[in-house]
C-alpha cells in the first residue's frame, strides 16, 4: 500500500521516491493521531481541568510508548522539537556538567576556579551537523576541545581502539553517531560503551558519558538504550514515519546522567525542557513507536545491469549497512550524481544529507571520508528505501538508471 | 460554533471554557491545513525534487502570512519551537551581541579582553517564566546584570520612565511583554520604543535592543511590530487559535538587528534556527494567521450580581487591558480562588499562569507585583474568553460563580 504522494506525476511519469533516509512520509494511523490530537487534547497539559488533563494523558501515553521502542523507562524521555534539538542538548549537557564538576572539585582542593582545562569531546567526523557543527562551535568560542576520531578506510566505522585512543583525563563525552545517514554503516557501539563502562570504573576521573544519534537506525533495525549501553540516545520522528518532533533518552535523567536544560521557561518535562508541549506531535511519534514492528524493506540489485561499472560506497567488509540503504557511484566521467538524478525520469533520490543540497555539487565529505575516492563520490547516489517500496520499484528505479546513464554517456 | 471539546460533559454538566489565555481550540480550518500539509508536504524541505519543494513552498507561503500578521516582512520571520525558544533566543541573543561588541570594542581601544561589563538586561517583575526565569539563569551564572523594573500600582503597567531611568551604560536589552497573562493590561510598548530609539541615537554607546513577547496579545488587539517599534517580537501559535508552534519576528536578522542561534545543525532558517522545519505546524500557524480578523469577544458583567462583594483586578484607571481578559475576586473568607473553581459546575478556568499550575494555593506573584492585596490575590479567577464564547456562556458563568459562591458560604 502506497501514499499518493511518493508517486507524484511530475513529467508525466511516475516517480518513485528513495529518500527515505531524508524523510519519510507519515504513516496514516499516525497522521490520525495527530488530527485526533489537535481536536481532542488541545487544552494546556498544565491546567488542572478536563482538557488540560486529555493532553496530559496523551504525552504520557507516547512517553510510554517511545520509551519502550528504545528500551528505556517513560521517565528517561524527554520530548524535544527535533533530532537537532537533542543533539545540541547533549553537547550543552556535557560541557555543564564538566564545568560544574571540575568547579566542584576545585572547591574541594581550595582552588577558586575549579581544575582548570577545558572539557573534551570525542565524535568522529561523519556525524550529522547537529552534532558536528556544535562541535565546531564550542571549540571555536573555546568552551570545550574536540577530537573528531576518523572512521577506517576499510570499514567506514568508527573503530573502537580509535576512541579509546583519543581518550583523555577531561574527556567528558564520547557521542557517536548509531548508523551513518550517506552509507548506511552502523557504528560499534555496545563496544565502544563497554570499554568506556570499563574506564569509568576503574578511574577516579570524571565519568565519560556515551551519546548516540540514534536518528537513521530507528525503525530499520533493532535499537535499544539498555543493550547499547548509552547515556544518552537522540530519537527523531520524521526519519521513520513519525512526525517532525524528537525525544532525547537520558538513562535517568538529572539522577543516574546529567542533563542541564538549553531553555528556561514554564517548568514543563520537568524543567529539562520547558515550552508548552507539542500535544499533537508528540501523539504522533507516540504513535508510530506503538505501531513499528521494523516491517524493513531491503534494497538489492546486480551491478551486472551496469556492466559491473559500479562501486556500491556502502560495502565495506565487515561492516553492517541499514538495510534499507544503499550508496551507489556508476562509473563514468559524466556521470555525476546529480546529473543522473536530475535525467532520471522516475527515480527521486539524493546525492547525500538533504540538509547539504545546497552545498553545489561538491563530493560528499562523508564518503570521502570513508576512503571513497574523489571521482568515485562525485557519482553518488544514496538510494534508501521504505516500507511503501516494492520489488518492482527497485526494478524500475535500475531501469531508469541504466537508461538514464545510455543517454547521458551517448551525449557525451 | 462552539467546538465540541470546549463543552465536555464532565459531572453531568456541560463545562464553558474561559481559559483561552492558557491556550485556544484550535481553529477548524487550521487542523485541515495541519492535516494537509502532514499528507502533501512531508517532504524534506532541504530536498531538491517535488516532495521537498511543496514542503517549502508550504513553509514560504506560512512565513508570508506571519509576516503580514505583525506587520513585518517575510525574511523577518524566524520558525521556532514555540514562544518559550523564542524568548530565550532574543536573552541569548543581547548577551552574545554584547559579549561580541564590547569584545571588537576592547580591541579597537588595545584592551585583550573587551571594554569590559556584564550586559545588562531590564524587564518587568511581571513577566512570563520563559524572560524572568532566562533573566534570573544569566544573572545566577554571572553572565549579565538584570534589573527587573517593578509595575506601577496604581497602573499595573511599566511606566516608561521607570524604564529608562533603568538604563545603564551596559544595557543591551529592554524585554517588556504587551500585554499581561493574567490581568491583561496592555504596557507601553511604543512609548517605550521612542524613547529608547531617541537615546539610541544620542550616544556613542552599544544600542539598545528592544524585545515584546506578543503572545496574550495576538489575535486580540492589534499588533504591528513597526508602529510598536520593537526589534524583536514573539509570536506563539496556541495562544490565538494556532498550533504549538512559534516564530520571532527580528527587525532585519543579522543585518540591522543581531540573532545569535542556540542551536547548530543543518542550515534550516538561514541558520538561525537550524533543524528540519516542522512544515505541517508551520503550516497550520501560517492558516491562522491568514485567518485572523481579530473578532475578539469581550467579558463584561455587574459586580452588583455578587452583592458588590467583588474586586476587578485587571481594572486600573488609565491602563487598556485585553478585551477577552477578565481577572476577577469574589471577596470573603472561604472564597479562595482554587476552592471557587473546584466547585464550579461549568466554569472551566484558572487562578493564574497554566504553568505555575502545580504552585499550590498561593496567590499570584502578578497580582501581588500589580499591588493586589494578598488576601484579594488569594481569592482570584482569571477568566479569559475566545472566538467560541458566547453572551450567554458568560451569563451561565456568573450565575454559576454566584450558586457556588453561596453554597461555599452557607458550608462555613
Amino acid at each position: 500500500q502506497r501514499l499518493e504522494t511518493s508517486r507524484t506525476p511530475s513529467r508525466h511519469f511516475p516517480r518513485i521516491y528513495m529518500d527515505y533516509n531524508a524523510t519519510t512520509p507519515l504513516e496514516p494511523e499516525v497522521i490520525q493521531a495527530i488530527s485526533e490530537a489537535l481536536q481532542d487534547a488541545w487544552g494546556n497539559p498544565s491546567s488542572n481541568y478536563i482538557a488540560g488533563a486529555k493532553a496530559k494523558a496523551t504525552i504520557n501515553q507516547s512517553r510510554e510508548n517511545v520509551a519502550r521502542m528504545v528500551g528505556g523507562k517513560a521517565e528517561d524521555i524527554i520530548f524535544t522539537s527535533g533530532g537537532t534539538e537533542a543533539n545540541n542538548m547533549v553537547l550543552h549537557t556535557a560541557v555543564e556538567h564538566f564545568r560544574r564538576s571540575s568547579r566542584a572539585a576545585g572547591q574541594r582542593e581550595g582552588h577558586r576556579n575549579g581544575s582548570g582545562g577545558l572539557p573534551h569531546i570525542i565524535t568522529s567526523n561523519v556525524e550529522h551537523d547537529s552534532v558536528k557543527l556544535v562541535a565546531e562551535h564550542l571549540q571555536k568560542e573555546g568552551k570545550a576541545d574536540v577530537t573528531y576520531v576518523p572512521v577506517s578506510k576499510m570499514t567506514a566505522r568508527v573503530e573502537v581502539e580509535d576512541v579509546i585512543a583519543a581518550l583523555r583525563p577531561n574527556t567528558c563525552l564520547v557521542s557517536i553517531m548509531l548508523a551513518n545517514n550517506e552509507t548506511g554503516v552502523i557504528m560499534p557501539i555496545p563496544e565502544i560503551s563497554q570499554r568506556i563502562k570499563c574506564l569509568n570504573k576503574q578511574q577516579e576521573r570524571l565519568r565519560v558519558l556515551l551519546h548516540t544519534d540514534a536518528a537513521q537506525a530507528l525503525g530499520k533495525i533493532r535499537v535499544d538504550a539498555c543493550e547499547l549501553g548509552v547515556d544518552y540516545l537522540t530519537v527523531v520522528g520524521h526519519k521513520f514515519y513519525g512526525p517532525r518532533v524528537g525525544a532525547l533518552f537520558v538513562n535517568g535523567p538529572g539522577t543516574r546522567t546529567p542533563l542541564y536544560p538549553m531553555l528556561f521557561g514554564g517548568g514543563q518535562e520537568r524543567n529539562f525542557r520547558p515550552g508548552t508541549e507539542n500535544t499533537a506531535m508528540i501523539a504522533g511519534l507516540g504513535k508510530v513507536c506503538f505501531l513499528l514492528r521494523m516491517r524493513v524493506t531491503g534494497i538489492h540489485f546486480s551491478s551486472a545491469v551496469f556492466n559491473n561499472k559500479i562501486r556500491f560506497n556502502s560495502h565495506y567488509p565487515g561492516s553492517d549497512i541499514l538495510p534499507n540503504t544503499c550508496n551507489v557511484s556508476i562509473l563514468g566521467p559524466s556521470l555525476q550524481g546529480w546529473r543522473v538524478l536530475s535525467n532520471c525520469r522516475k527515480l527521486l533520490a539524493s546525492v547525500g544529507a538533504a540538509c547539504h543540497s545546497d552545498s553545489g555539487n561538491r563530493p560528499s565529505h562523508i564518503l570521502l571520508s570513508c576512503g571513497v575516492p574523489s571521482e568515485v563520490a562525485a557519482g553518488a547516489l544514496r538510494l534508501s528505501v521504505g516500507r511503501a517500496t516494492t520489488k518492482a520499484d527497485v526494478d524500475a528505479v535500475v531501469e531508469d538508471l541504466r537508461e538514464t546513464v545510455r543517454q547521458l554517456e551517448e551525449m557525451d
